[in-house]
């Protein structure tokens, strides 16, 4: 596989293919885990008559049915194989990554002492190491700060007691008495959790830090994609970042 | 790949490996579908302090696993594209397959009705038509008849109200009044709802059309074996057709 094609290959067809894989199978998963009732206005698939627990099985026949169309489509491609190997890699680290996050949830609330950068670190790089632009910090600050979203309810990630970054810079900043505001209130139902929370976020000045973080993270992949001499042309890659950047603002 | 390999990689590597990740994924599966406690005296995995929830993700490393060591050992194999697509393939199939099987199953109790030779030989087809060797109508009958089983307990099939070789057959067999106990008994937890099935089939006389039937598949693979002109030796497939013939005795 040359770099043009390696570049391609993971920046564009693998994230696209694994996002619809992915969405389509952490919605029925998801619902099943959290027990849910509602998903989109209908019944979740596994609470669909005649579904059920079958549900699972669904899970493994969409999992197969991406390679399926890399089959159709790419079989012919020189690279057929190493596609393949990258989504089996991609699956198998988005599960490792998904799981890690489960574990710091321990008995249903979360464990806050395992919430340091360096495991939100390993979160992140095994969940979604496979989106390169998308700046999984931007989507936690969206969750807690943004207006609405397609898939995520404003404030789950607060209610579910997610490691997200604003979580472990929080507690980062925090001293002992702060912290139990999180203690709290981090990992609780309901919109009063959530408001708590995103008042206390707020008030150790976390809208301003991600600022500037997103700022500085921006300025250095557009320095990264400046110095890619070949392969896919600059453009592909600064289209994709003004995206993402613009997304978040 | 030529009719050797195609040979060598249907009926023992894929079933092998097949067989191990199926075992396993099936266990984890089935025990959070069936809401199960105890597997093999220890609490089921998903029950296992720490795990919950995140046993769907083990689910899907573990599937992922298998391509891995395809990976390891056979990547340099000139039929290595075929064999994970052979598993892809199998993966799929035998979710569908399962899938039926369930489908048979609304709302927990079995829907008679549904219990035809021909959707009998469709679960069968898909759920195992990847293991040449493992005449399902025989691990029907050791489910009901056997008296021990690895995995199964003896008499589950008639607990969960499977579609089993032996119901189409009883149901074939039966008039009106004896399909009452079908409907009465099959799919009923306890001992009791065995008891009673089993009796029925010994009436109706299953257990020697069932010894007549494997006889006759018997000779028919045994013509099919010695009729293969090329490709691996006559003896591997002598072998593995003894082994589950007198496994079935």
């Amino acid at each position: 596989m040359n770099y043009s094609d390696s570049i391609c290959i993971k920046v564009v067809i693998v994230p696209l293919l694994f996002n619809l894989r992915l969405r389509s199978f952490a919605l029925i998963a998801d619902d099943i885990m959290d027990n849910s009732e509602i998903r989109r206005n209908a019944p979740c698939w596994y609470r669909t008559e005649g579904v059920g627990n079958n549900a699972m099985l669904d899970l493994v026949v969409l999992e197969n049915s991406v390679y399926s169309v890399l089959k159709k489509y790419f079989s012919d491609h020189h690279s057929y194989v190493q596609i393949v190997e990258l989504f089996h890699d991609a699956s198998t680290k988005s599960a490792m990554g998904k799981s890690l996050e489960g574990m710091l949830r321990k008995s249903g609330s979360p464990d806050l002492n395992q919430f340091t950068m360096k495991n939100y670190d390993l979160i992140v790089k095994y969940r979604s190491g496979f989106f390169s632009f998308q700046l999984p910090v931007g989507k936690d600050f969206l969750n807690c700060f943004g207006t609405s979203g397609v898939d995520d309810k404003v404030g789950s990630d607060i209610n579910e007691g997610k490691c997200s970054w604003l979580a472990v810079v929080a507690l980062q900043r925090a001293n002992d008495e702060q912290r139990q505001i999180m203690e709290q209130y981090y990992g609780k139902p309901g919109e009063k959790a959530v408001e708590k929370i995103r008042d206390f976020y707020t008030e150790l000045g976390l809208p301003a830090t991600f600022a500037g973080y997103e700022e500085e993270n921006y300025k250095i992949i557009t320095t990264h994609i400046q110095q890619i001499s070949k392969g896919l042309p600059h453009e592909l890659f600064f289209g994709l970042l003004n995206k993402m950047y613009q997304y978040n603002r």
